[in-house]
Parts: structure tokens; sequence; C-alpha cells
């Protein structure tokens, strides 16, 4: 008999997060739900991470009603979002309360398994998320993010999942969101974890494909006892995206290893995602390869963009190769933090304006509070004369309990505030969404009655729309809006001839 | 210490001829050389395959002067080939002692490494060559074409290995041109062979990256005892490609396994064929992804878009899943052979007669020969009534000896046929050319003054040379042959109207 090996299917969130800017309407994903809640998934991840946000910055969608929809269309499958820990899906630390009604709403709505991971990962930020999911009676996954440094060792990992374990999660999450885990480091990971924590203790692993090596890694993995891995369909996978779930199910054939996937399922959904994906051409990452360098640079593709861009607008673009150089030092002085958002903007902020304004002359607000412990624990020390120089220039003393132990009850304060914004319907759901967006939240509000926007435009139908536009006003006095294409006669052949708005 | 894996770099042959249709020009290559030479590839894979025809046909570019350009740019690396056996280059078989001539050529030339292999797996049609190859002093690799069928056992594909031992090779190649090799079997046919042929008998492998899950094929080949791993520079791999270089490199970091590459000069590498790839943007690929479904359809890609045109064609393009559903009866009544040019090409339009025009009802005359062994053996017996009625139509009876065996002596018929034409050099350089591709050969003797061709663009060069043409010839009369540009004023704004050649 062969072994079971547990999918989760990223398609509904990080993949279209990873891919295509996050920006796939709940009206194309709906056609898929049947086939994802019938094809055997352990769960289906399709909430949190940059959905939230994207959802009412850019789509004009009611988060919590994508979730209603997603529970009633996928009745047989476990539902799974991401969540930042205290920090929830926004940017900044929450109080305790506002995390415990959060996570009570979300569940309430339909959500089944919460993997709550933090930045740092100081598991000071998961303690309330975790045990607010198991007050509602749902899944706690406690997450390690994976990085490399001299401190991130295979026992230094296995000994953060002991203590998760400790804290009581249902299962533990190895999130490696820079594809950086090679396949050795799987397995010792996974077996290091199995042999501390129990055999019986739930495993997952989350990878992306950047590097190329990863689906290698969930083999190793899986030969070491790893209980879910997860995937995406063929269709919206691969590059800065995921493996592909069909490779992982074919993968495994023959070998002592299976998924209960089923494959008609699958064909189906590649051939659906792939009439959605050409809708999203502008979103779409222009990476498909692969990118190795992050192995040796330790700087993930996206942070290695934001510096460039950074430098760019400095007129220093000539000035990437030292801002490389300092970026490790910078990690090194701050104890080593993930490079994950928000520490991976915060160190790499720091090392333009050390390369530009000389090494340490200026301190970002963010790093000042990173260096101060206001962000939590890291796993090396920080340097302690930058924290001196961090707490003299923000005249406030380092701490070192846990952040949101400072902060005063905030509920009230929220619900007030989001209750005098037009168009809030007055339910915990807008405070709480106003309360991680306060700004885009208010536009929202506002908009909401119009219903939801699709992004996604047919490709097909681009040119035919920009002739018919022709057809009925070439030439003619309207505002030019669209391409206008003429048939023009020119030394006696006809040519089209195209006249697009400036 | 780890135990070190040779790899056999791709990028100068199968790679531009799996992505880019095998357009690469000598041009673009000879930059590259001096950092592929002192990488520390076991060899680097740079002739036969495809480029042959495509040098001539294409590129009006001499294939044995590039083989001399690469010999000299690459001094400290094996150069590879591969070679179809019997049939050269070519597309039928030839007389031993043009095959014999051929290989001496190209070893007098600076070939290292012959892969040589036959398309139905018969041994008999790779002895000559490997004879030959042992003759002159070269390296002589024997091929298993990977396949799978009801008769493709791990037992039949190690029996295969022992009869290319005992033919004398000194190493054995998998080759798995369809990606259909899945870890586990690449470890048990890896592991029979070792087993059966001596744990010294030297093992390359050979895969495409179209499934997905190759590159756990090749880690767990390598767990096997695999001596050498075929992989190409990142920047020009993946889709119907192969694995990525620089991923190979990292994956096996940590293990008890390493390569001997350096990392800097692949970084180069990859960094070099970055800017080239765009050039060949009309011939590249469009399949950037994975397909998985040929482990079920047992129909490789390039043959599934072959047979499509060809229903189009005839205005049948709705019958493709009876097309589909009939490929496998054909095959095995064919005796099951590997799906690979050119067998590929004769089950598959073989379906497509019997789907329009009855089961049968007519036979292609490839099919014919194929059912009379004018191929050489297949695996499987082949279905005896078709035999019959092959050999009906054809009015010529089953072969059961080596096809080449019925062969009269060619060379000095050849020789006197190319010594005609105008701009042959007489050597026998080119005596070979004309041999492999009579018309094709002639063309290009003609017009090989010229020198090379490369067809690779700027692309950023484009729209700027369409506005210069613009500014010289806009609105004369010169033919047009690139689009031209003009601004245009239109209800007192200024557009640019394009005007394409009709």
């Amino acid at each position: 008999m062969a072994k079971n090996i547990d999918v989760t299917e990223l398609i509904l969130r990080d993949a279209h997060q990873s891919l295509m800017a996050t920006r796939m309407s709940i009206e194309d994903m709906i056609p898929a739900c049947a086939d994802l809640d019938q094809a055997g998934y352990w769960s289906v991840e399709c909430w949190g991470g940059a959905t939230f946000d994207s959802c009412i910055r850019f789509l004009n969608e009611d988060p919590w009603e994508r979730l209603r929809t997603f529970r009633k269309l996928m009745p047989n499958t476990r539902l799974q979002m991401l969540l930042r820990g205290q920090n929830l899906l926004g940017y900044r630390h929450y109080e305790d309360h506002v995390v415990e009604r959060f996570i009570a709403k979300a569940a309430e709505t339909g959500m089944d398994v919460f993997r709550v991971f933090d930045a740092l990962n100081d598991i000071r930020n998961l303690k309330c998320a975790v045990a607010a999911v198991k007050k509602a009676g749902k899944h706690a996954q406690g997450t390690i993010c994976y990085t490399t440094s001299p401190l991130h060792t295979t026992e230094q990992f296995v000994s953060m999942a002991k203590r998760l374990q400790d804290l009581g999660v249902d299962s533990i999450c190895i999130k490696d969101m820079a594809a950086l885990l090679k396949p050795h480091d799987a397995y010792q990971i996974v077996r290091g974890i199995k042999e501390s924590c129990g055999e019986d203790v739930r495993i997952h692993i989350h990878t992306h494909s950047t590097t190329g090596v990863t689906l290698v890694s969930l083999m190793k993995a899986i030969e070491a006892g790893v209980d879910c891995v997860d995937t995406s369909i063929s269709s919206l996978s691969l590059g800065p995206g995921h493996n592909p779930t069909e490779s992982l199910v074919e993968m495994l054939k023959g070998t002592e290893f299976t998924t209960s996937l089923d494959k008609p399922r699958l064909l189906k959904l590649k051939q659906y995602f792939n009439t959605i994906r050409p809708r999203y051409a502008e979103f779409l990452s222009n990476i498909t390869g692969v990118e190795t360098e992050i192995f040796d640079s330790q700087i993930p593709g996206g942070m290695l963009s934001n510096m460039e861009s950074q430098l760019k607008q400095q007129g220093a673009g000539h000035r990437m190769a030292e801002v490389m150089e300092e970026v490790p030092r910078v990690r090194k002085d701050a104890g080593y933090p993930p490079l994950v958002t928000p520490s991976s903007q915060i160190v790499g902020t720091q090392a333009v304006f050390n390369v530009l304004l000389g090494r340490y002359k200026v301190l970002s607000a963010e790093f000042v509070d990173l260096m101060l412990g206001f962000y939590g624990e890291t796993i090396g020390p920080r340097n302690p004369e930058l924290v001196a120089q961090a707490s003299k220039q923000a005249k406030k003393e380092p701490i070192t309990c846990r952040p949101a132990d400072l902060l005063k009850p905030e509920w009230d304060e929220l619900r007030t505030a989001a209750l005098l914004l037009p168009g809030c319907n007055g339910k915990d759901e807008d405070v709480l969404t106003y309360a991680m967006f306060p700004q885009v939240a208010a536009k929202f509000f506002s908009t909401r009655d119009k219903g939801p926007k699709n992004l996604g435009k047919d490709p097909a139908a681009k040119p035919a729309a920009a002739v018919a536009t022709g057809a009925t006003s070439g030439g003619g006095a309207t505002p030019m809006h669209e391409p206008v294409t003429y048939d023009v006669k020119l030394n006696g052949h006809t040519h089209k001839v195209t006249v697009s708005p400036v």
C-alpha cells in the first residue's frame, strides 16, 4: 500500500498572487470551484495573503463575500488562508482583541485552515492568532519561514517546530517563499521535526519554483515523511509561482507514495485556467525561466527590483553592485531576519541609504523600529551600537516584550471610525476591513454597490473592437478612445492604417 | 568525499533545436565558447541532430566549418554529437561505407563523442556506426530510446543495455526525448543496468523537461549511480527543452554528489544567452509550461500538432479525438515502436488515414515499409494480416535482415553526382553533405560563398528601423518592405500612423 500524500491547491490564492499580481476576479474563479471541490485536495488555499488587499483596492470586491462564495461552492473541501500573525492581513501589529475578532469572523464565514506566520519567525507574534483559531475550533497551522544564514541551521528550524508544537498547533508548515530550500535540507528538516516532535506531527511544505530545484525538494520532503505539499494547476505554475500539481501526481507513480487526486478533473482545471491566464496578460510576471542567483546573493527577486528602482529614482542605477554587497552586512547587523515582507524592504532600503548617504548616516524609521524590537525578536543579536543610535534618533528605548503587549484596546475606536464612513454596512466584517486598510476601505465602501470588477480582458476581442470603432467613427469628429483602422491605397496597394489616440 | 557527477551541456545543439527551431547561428555561439570550454563540462553537445540540416537549409552555413570552429574554440572539452545510426543525419538508411566515411570525417574534423541511436531501438542499425567510431579511436555511446508500452519494461531496457555493451560501446545513454521517464523508473533502469552490466559501465541520461518531472528523475538516476546527466544553461531551458544546468548544480548541494562546474562561468553563460534568446523570438516555442497529458495519451506534443494540421488540411479538425484514440491501436499493430522521428510521423499519419478513409483502407508508403521491416525490427510482433496487406500493396516481401544489408555500394555514385553540382568543393565533406540532403545541398553549394546568415534580429532595433525607413521613403514610390510610420494630424492631434507592406 502506497502512503497517501495530501495536496493543498494554490491556484485561487498564491498562484495568481505570484504570477498575475493577485488580480484574478471571483468571476473567473467560480467556474473552477466544482472541479476543485471534487478533485480530492486536502485543502484549497483561497483567501488571505494579498488577496484581501487586492479585492478592495483593485477589484471593488468584498473579500468577505468572496469567502462566502467559496464556502458555498466548495462544501467538501477545507478552505485555507494565509495569515500574517499579529499583522493579520495588514501591515502593522494589531491589538489582541482585533486579532481574535478577525479570526472568529473568518471561521464563522467558512475558513477551515489558518496558516499563521511571522516575518521574523518570532513565535510570540503567532501566539494570539493560534489561540483564537483553536478557540474557534478550526485548524491552526504554525509556520516556519525558511531562509538561509549562518544562524539558520536544521537544528534551529527543528527547535522552532518544537516551540510551535508546544503552542498547540494542529500542524506545522515549512514555508519557502524564495525557493531557497534544496532537496537535502528539505529532507533533513522534515526528518528532524518528525524525530523531535513525533512521527504523528503533521507537516506541510510550501515552496515556490523560482530556482527550479524545489520539485526535487518536495520529493525529498515526501521521502522524509512530509504529510502535505502545496502545488498549483500547471497552467498557472512555475517561474515565481509553484510546482505544477499534475507533475507532482506523475512524479510519485511507481514509488511508495501516491496522491488521491482525480486526474481527469486536474486536466479540466488545467484547460480552464489556460483560457483565463491570457486574459490577465498585462499583469503576468515576465519571468518564466529559473533564477538560481539567489542562492549566493540571498536577495529575493522582488527585493532586487525594489532596490533597483529606488536607486534609479536617485539617478544612481550604476551603484547596484555596491548595494548588493551592502545587503548581507545590513542583514547581519539586524540579527539575520528572513528576507520577506516587510523585513526585505526594510533591509533593502537601509542598504540603499548606506550606499548613497554613507553607512548608517541616516536610519529609516522602519529600520529604527526593527533595531529596537518593535517588529519582534530576531534569531541573532542586533548590532548594539546601531541599537543605541536608533534609540537616540527615535527618542525611544529598545523593547524586549511582545510588541502587541504595548498596544491599547483599539476595537471600539476602529468601529466608531468605520461606521462614520459612507457605505459602511455596520458589520464586524467592515470594521475589520477598515482596521486593516483604512484609506482603501473608505474608498471601497463608497463604491461597493457598483459590484466586482473583472480586470481580465479577452485577448482576441481587442483588435475586433478597434475595427468596429473605426467603422462607426472613422475620420469623424468623435474624440478617439481606441485605435482606428482604415484601409488606405498607396502605390496601387491597399494597406491597413491604424491611427491611435494620443 | 562527494561523488562527482559529469555534465553534458546541450545549449549549442538540442537546447536551440528544441526551443528555437535549430536556428541559432554560429556567430551567436562563438562568444560563449571560451566559457563553455572552461566551465568544467564532461562534454558539450554541439553538432548532429537537426543542426546539420538547419545549417545548409536556413543558415547558409557549412556544418563542417562549424565543427572546425568549435574544435578551435573549445580545445579542452569533449565535443559531442547526436547520430541517427544507419540514417546518419538524414532520413534514409545509408550503405555501410557511407556511414564509415561520415564518421571518419567527423572524427578527423574534431568530434570526440558519438551518441548513436535508432528510432526503433534496433541494435543492428547501430552496429556499423559504433564500429566506425571505435575504429576512429573516439567515444562510442550506445543509446536506448526510452518509451512506454506494455512491452517496454525495466528488464527489456536492461537487456538492451547488455546487448549494447556486447557491441563494445564506451558508454550507454538513456534518451528520454518525450520527458516520459518518471523518477522511480529512472532509478530502476539505471540500477538494473549497473547490476547487470557492472558498476563500471558508464551511463549517461538525457531527458527533456516537457512534463515537469524529469529533474526529479535526474536526482533518482544519480542516486542509482548514473555517471553523466544532460542539462542546458537556464536562459535556454525548460518547456520542450531541458532541465537547467544551474538548478542541477544547486540541487546536489549537501548531498553525497557534486558537479565540478564553475558557477561564475555558468552565470556568465546564462546572462549571455539571455541576450541571444529574444533575437530569435519568431522561432521560439510558445510552450513555456508543462504538459503531462502525454503520460496517458502516449502522443508527444510535436506528433499531436502534426496530426492536427493534417486533419485541418482535410477539413476534419473536429475528428482529433478519434485520431487520438486510433494512435495506440496503430502503434500496437506496428509492434510498439518508440514514437520518435520518423516512427511518430508514420504512426500518426496512418492513424489519420484510418479515421478519414476507414481503418487500414489505405496504407501510407512509409507504413508499408515499417510493417515490412525496412526500418528494422520492432520490440513487439507486427499484425500479420497487415503485414500481408502491406506486402500485397507494395509487391515486396517482408524482410528480417538488417535493412542496410540490402543496400548496394553507393559512395562512388554519390561522389560523382555531388561533384557535378556548381559550388561543390570536391571534398568528402561536400559529398557527405550531398548524400544526406541532395536537394538542399545543391542549393547550398551554389550560395555558400555568400557566407553564413544570422536569422536573429535585435528586438530593440526593429521599431527604430521602421521609423528610419519612414523618414527617407515615406510616401515615395519605393516598394515597401517594412512598416512605415508617419505623423498624422487628426482633429488637431498628432497621431503616429503605421503603414505595413501588403
